[in-house]
């Protein structure tokens, strides 16, 4: 069957894979190894920052919780859209970590403006009420969509001036970067407060990247990650992927590869669609197929039925993703 | 340098390195593909339960808190030595994320028993004071000892006379299974309600094993484990490891030769040490030496300085100790 | 300034007051009092159940919290309307206290029915996800609207068949309790889970009551009681308040005159008012007024403008409001 | 029966009850009412402070958290005497809301030095480690002794020293306060973060206070007192009971009046006991008596065996313990 299901069904990419044959000699534990130093020098280069403001986690629910920790008190709430993994697909380890409340906005493209999270800031200063204190946002979204560098600026220019952390779940982010929508500086000189790096659905075993960059919170950063559950000890087989991974920029190849697929295939189910939401950016389609191409699909491939209501189907790409897959779905499609 | 500071210092094995092999094709994520199942059945026989209770976790910790998340309301308290790891060196996660308090028994050997316990138990039934309601040990423990099989069964039994919950923390129970002291059956037939089983400090380079063998707390075990961030995604990553790790009693193996090379090291040792606590039976050591000792020790290998103020020193070996590190060590004393 | 703010607003009503002169002998404190024993059954045999389901609290959000925290796990969900005071008035205590998500669904009329409730189901078993075990409703709700017993069993029965826990927010129960729409044991016969009383809006200083009607979460009670800070030492002096509520139905007295005042100012007001909604059944009126009338009464009684966007204003009732209040009002909107 | 138990267990002094009747007029809830500025005005100049460093709570485990959670983060640890209220007696509730560790030091005394705290924080920047934040005490103790000036300010300087909080558990501060050993403002100037007041163990019926010294840490005092669930509705019979309280020193009054009580009995027991630690300076003894003194007691006294083990007892004074109980006492033992 061709894989259309997730990312995370992917394998590991063979040089990642190869990146862990580190030898056998011991090294220090716990990130306070060579390995693990140059990989968070790279990184803080790459995205133009320190390299203490990078801790290495174990997941991306980590990540997330190891970042919004840092930057929340428990009566602090989260404000972001209703499709937001922190708030869907975590099974409430939001709540039960930090003891902050989660306000979801319903959003159908899963991006935030402005506008949206206004009307929830009335309640600042009452002591009744959650205070809101971060705004998270994914990019790209759970829903495949993409913000643009201005989208996404005139929204850290916006918590800025309301004096609210901007939280930015990069589960995905090579993604977003690999159509060179934006760098991965103007996240840090735009001002966001932190982010997650996620680097295992796209080509790693393991490991993804916690980031803060406000100098207060990331003061917390490695208590955060221990208390968290998100300290491994032997760090340097994360460190040694996330080398192999940025080498040679082996991480957007990966994600433009992942992209290109996700239009191909795109290209290849217009005529047999309803909706026309089919090149988003990213490497996920959300669409409405025919019913014979639906049935059609799913003879040679595995996918989710995304809203069982109005049978939206995700079909996601990744790096291992082949050509010769869209065109056995291309060819299944023209012969039914 | 010779690495004598950690077991997690060491690399991990080339063939659980090799187990990483999985190809290229895509496979069911967090755990749903025939490779996790294969490796939770394989457990499970080992261990005499059923494959439902166990879990694969992201690292020690977090296998600490699934398991006794599974076993805890927050007015519960566990009780342990207070060289307990969960109490120590895990940054308070017991307490931030189930809310319980931990009671420490101070015990120079590391190892309870039912009177030590008992005085502790007269608040039942008192809304003012926590319950205690799960025994927690270490097999072996943080300090090097091993539990016989009769101390365990003596435990085991009063603790089900008295309706706690034996909860062990395997980090090292191959090093204590190596020793033929006990099976992995007898801990199932005892009737403890929950085990933590380690695989990075033996080899490994990702992946601990949660255990919840009573049928009740078991039902929370899946929610529980993401809940508190440790459902990896390419879970088969995990699970190949380990399968990897039982064939051929590959972990009995390593365990056995970390276990011989503290020993063999105890036994160089001998003559340059104040205390004889040098074989405890498991991979770790911990002695005072005579000042030039230490000094020329020092000169040839990392290991820390356990107790600063009578200056114990921990000595702990790994899979990847080698005979002839030993034998270097040895040539350094005699030659002092 | 007449006081249409809230029911909080108003005095202790004069008996209750001298219900605290206990003289000046002590008395074992923490409830253990034999005042404290005959309040506790007294409400139990109004309410149909047995004294140990009873224990009482020191604030509303506290006995809400005392349920909740007896019914959840901190993966399970809160379900309920968005109105809900749990969910925007207690400043995140749920989330922070039990670690549970809360889930609102949005309702003008702040009553659910099992239609709202079930396509929230569909993620039971599903570990990524929060796992709705609690509906919470009140009664009436914080939006002056009153369940009719058979919404009420309707709902009931939903829950049981769907294993779900109805927990009841009475804070202001007296006032349904006063119009004879149900009586307190039809709650305890539909087989609600949990239920807190409040005194405190109706006429108490301090003090509210908190009851678990199922018996293994009852067993849960006391501990959750002292452990969410709602264990009061001289718990004689709430005692006391409620057995003088109690006595000649003082408690359904005060509420039905509250009530009684609202319907009466809804009469007065309905010329000046865009919306009808003005007789809800309780003591709280949700209106809009036209300019000129809302600003007439602005002039000589305070309260809430609710909705900011839509100028719908909350007039609340309590044992307190005077007819000759009314009367004043009814002459000014004349006479402007 | 003479009540020895607790002063929770005393009435409320007519004064205090007295107090209560505020009228039939309505008033703003929640602490902004007229009377509840006034009272927190009337204590923030006696404690040398600002009216915004106050809030009064619902109870004293209430009070201590609502301050403990303004000073912690959740990987900080609270260090106190093995015999806090906060760690014994609250039933975890620091654990579960704060999630912070409490690190208990064994002192027979119940009073900390420097030199009791110092050995504690060897790990201070370790991110395995909880990171001690805040010191706790008790003045007076739990076991009814006093700390000197010197000693409190010795302990102050060492905390800021430090950068250590000093949290001072005043539940029955009244009762050192009454001795002159300290003035109210000699905290304030000493530089202690936090400081609860208690009230109902001398003549109040319910309400303790919490000051949060601090600035930073103040700004989450009205918060935390919300989600801490210690913010009471009609405030104004809180506080109409502290300005009574204050008024002519009537709380210290009382308080005096306890610990004369205490002295009065240590000076009867002398003869009869084992231990001669029978004047504590507060209103609190605990003393070991010979077994016939101790059984005649039994029959006309109510009172804790507060150490089984050793048969120390707990005697305890209240402002409602009256001079003619001491005497009966007195007759009872000379006469047996």
């Amino acid at each position: 069957m061709i894989c259309l299901t997730s990312d995370n069904w992917s394998s590991a990419h063979p040089e990642i894979l190869a990146s862990l044959n580190l030898g056998d000699s011991p090294a220090p534990a716990y990130g306070s190894d060579s390995l693990s130093q140059n990989a968070r020098e790279k990184l803080a280069s790459i995205f133009a920052t320190q390299s203490d403001a990078i801790a290495f986690c174990l997941n991306g629910s980590g990540a997330n919780l190891v970042t919004l920790s840092c930057l929340l008190k428990p009566y602090d709430a989260v404000i972001g859209a209703t499709s937001s993994h922190v708030h869907v697909d975590e099974c409430g380890a939001l709540e039960r970590i930090t003891g902050s409340k989660f306000i979801g906005i319903p959003k159908a493209s899963g991006k935030l403006s402005p506008d949206d999270i206004r009307p929830y800031l009335h309640s600042r200063g009452d002591i009744h009420r959650v205070q809101i204190k971060v705004v998270t946002i994914a990019q790209p979204t759970e829903t495949g969509t993409v913000y643009s560098l201005e989208e996404l600026q005139e929204l850290a220019s916006f918590c800025r001036s309301e004096n609210l952390d901007l939280h930015v779940d990069g589960a995905r982010l090579s993604n977003a970067l690999a159509e060179k929508i934006l760098k991965p500086s103007d996240l840090t000189q735009m001002g966001i407060a932190a982010l997650t790096l996620g680097g295992v659905k796209n080509g790693l075993l393991f490991g993804e990247v916690a980031m803060v960059f406000d100098p207060l919170a990331r003061k917390h950063l490695g208590f955060m990650q221990k208390q968290c559950l998100q300290l491994h000890s032997k760090n340097r087989y994360i460190a040694a992927q996330y080398l192999a991974w940025l080498e040679d920029d082996l991480w957007l190849k990966m994600a433009r590869h992942a992209n290109q697929m996700a239009q191909g295939l795109g290209e290849i189910l217009i005529p047999h669609a309803y909706s026309q939401t089919l090149d988003q950016g990213s490497n996920a389609l959300f669409c409405r197929l025919k019913p014979k191409a639906e049935a059609t699909l799913r003879e040679i491939a595995d996918f989710y039925t995304w809203d069982p209501a109005d049978r939206t189907l995700r079909l996601m790409c990744s790096w291992a993703t082949q050509p010769e897959e869209l065109q056995q779905i291309k060819r299944s499609l023209q012969s039914m």
